[in-house]
């Protein structure tokens, strides 16, 4: 990037600090960082598969543990870290210290196990990064208000980093991970190539992409960042000479396609309600029970009514699906329906871009491709930026490969 | 012990908590103290090999790194521990929570790695006790003036313990650990089922017992117990039925033998100048520059002088020699000597027994007894409870055999 000093957040995932020698890989990067003269904050996981193994030994205990112990114990992973590539910087003459979530403070809600970031002060740290030391902070965790250790939830580094740059007003977040940014789609499901990495890609994309299945980044981190207009990139630990791809404000993008990138999720059921009565304060009744069973009900149709009789349909996680159905069936007295229906092998794939705003019939395309395919398409839902559809899971493939193709996403 | 409600302090050292299936009998073994009405504090080690793994990634990182850092990564070992334990107590319908270091907090010295506990606020930890809370206490571990994590150095959860159980007041404090108590002399130098383990012994003769070699507690933490007097007990965690060893007051003990129990080191080597000039400021120069290069002098001997020269010896830990040699070579114009020698295959046994006050004969008997074996005595050095003398190495199982039959400590 710029060749100016500048104030970095690095972020580094489990597989990037997986062991010592990547630990030293990753000490390096940072140092030439340090060495373009740039301040840097370096945020790290826990060395890959450490997490698990705590997880694994908590539950082993209690299925049913206390969440503020679950944190103290998973915490640990990260303090590890933290102290070792403080180290590891020491080593390569590089001033360096680590930062536990309590020592910063990152003061979060008290809802342990899933924290929220409230607040980071940031002068004593910015202080330090001044005067040229690098901090490595534990990513992951804070503090809540009753002086216990807490955590994010999984995948929560990204996030910690996000915020801690938006608190020191770094000039951009750097997330290092094992693959080498946002693609088009998801490039194991294409023709080898197929898939292109993007250059840039708008917050707002990059939010549904992360929401609608793709991996990369973590969807709190990517709502953070948009928040407070953090420019993030996303960059291979293992080839960060590619450059990765870059999350951004829209006005930063000036070629729009109309359509940026197609995601996919498997992880979805779908659930039918046959002849339910047309009347106020029946949608309360069914999902004020799925709510109360912690479900998310994401794409909900409701047919026109015939005779005060409608058909309702909805998806659910896949692995919420049981819980669902208990949930329904235990108010069914309230609700009165004639039939129950389910469905586990349906997957949603969705195209997303901001340039659809200025390009009317993305959606004619997306439907007639479909259907030129034969896929039948069971549940539609629509956002200004995406259009996401249901269909039967053993047609994924097929309907990604198409659409990618359609919109003239294909690599050359 | 009694029945009468007490307040405990527990201690299990690594081996105890060395996997989840331990870490759960060590819960059942709170639970037992719990149900009999007791107030309990446990303070835990980390996971067996955990500490061990921490500190080798950090060598491997830098042998020479920051002792703050070194401090934040292996403090994660007790800290998991103590997340653990407190799950697993809950599972057993006991309550339960952690305390990390920094939470009470164990104020301890800057000396990170080696730190001494200042301070261990105890009114918080009192009242939840109070309320029938069990306090799981990663041990080992404090907070420095500088917000950071600091470590009492290995071994050092014996001394958290102790600590904190003069800190809250406790009744006692019960060091569980692999071994069923302090024995007469090592078991495994004696033909086996010789050595006796004692029912009580004096903190005075503990403090000798561990400073000489016996490794069942560290030496810190005796200091402390008998400083803040607290009843201290060794017992196993496999075995706590067989009741362990209590370390008491001198007046707590109503039967005293000549001698409690017979100690020994390996790690010894002994170090002669000749023909030293036996002026003032010659012991200033020599043992100056060891202190300067850390070494820790033990034993000392000066010859009578003649014609204004004299032979010194001394003795160092083992692994100290090559130092210390170095040290004294370095600062030979100095001190101005003949000859320097130096033997590593040395080895100091003790007799320790504050019964020795009131029984004259004691030293007499022990070089008797070593005289008949032919084993020549090359240092000697005594204190009020104790006598040591320094023979060469290969004859260490048959001084403490000989030894521990003719003072009447082997078992019948």
């Amino acid at each position: 990037m710029s060749s100016k000093p500048q104030k970095i957040v690095m972020k580094f995932g489990g597989t990037s600090v997986a062991d010592i020698e990547r630990i030293r890989n990753v000490a390096k990067l940072v140092k030439g960082e340090v060495d373009s003269g740039h301040q840097v904050a370096v945020v790290v996981s826990a060395m890959s598969g450490e997490t698990n193994k705590l997880v694994g030994w908590t539950k082993e205990l209690s299925p049913l543990h206390d969440a503020r112990e679950y944190d103290t114990i998973v915490a640990a992973g990260e303090q590890i870290t933290a102290g070792l590539l403080a180290v590891a910087l020491s080593a390569l003459g590089v001033s360096a210290r680590s930062w536990l979530g309590w020592q910063i403070p990152i003061k979060t809600s008290d809802m342990h196990g899933s924290a929220r970031i409230l607040d980071i002060p940031a002068s004593q740290m910015n202080e330090r990064l001044a005067q040229g030391q690098v901090a490595v902070v534990a990513g992951f965790q804070g503090i809540a208000n009753d002086n216990r250790i807490s955590t994010l939830g999984r995948g929560g580094s990204d996030t910690s980093a996000v915020a801690l740059a938006a608190a020191l007003g770094a000039d951009r977040c750097d997330i290092y991970t094992d693959v080498d940014g946002v693609y088009t789609t998801d490039p194991r499901i294409l023709v080898a190539g197929k898939a292109k990495r993007l250059e840039k890609i708008a917050f707002e994309e990059m939010l549904e992409m992360a929401s609608l299945g793709a991996k990369v980044l973590q969807t709190r981190s990517v709502e953070m960042a948009m928040v407070h207009r953090v420019p993030t990139r996303v960059l291979s630990t293992f080839a960060p000479e590619k450059g990765g791809t870059l999350l951004c404000d829209e006005e930063d993008i000036v070629e729009k396609n109309p359509v940026t990138g197609i995601a996919y999720s498997r992880d979805e059921a779908k659930i039918t309600l046959l002849q339910v009565a047309d009347k106020p304060g029946i949608a309360a009744a069914i999902f004020g029970p799925l709510a109360d069973a912690g479900v998310n009900v994401d794409m909900i149709v409701q047919n026109i009514s015939e005779d005060g009789k409608t058909n309702l349909t909805f998806t659910v996680g896949r692995a919420e699906l049981d819980r669902s159905l208990a949930a329904i069936e235990k108010a069914s007295p309230e609700i009165g329906y004639k039939k129950l229906l389910s469905d586990a092998k349906v997957a949603k794939v969705s195209v997303i871009g901001i340039g659809m705003r200025a390009h009317p019939g993305v959606a004619q395309t997306m439907f007639m491709t479909l259907a030129e395919k034969g896929i039948n398409i069971q549940v539609i839902s629509t956002s200004e930026i995406k259009i996401s559809v249901l269909i039967a899971e053993e047609y994924v493939e097929l309907a990604v490969r198409a659409l990618h193709s359609i919109y003239g996403l294909d690599a050359a």
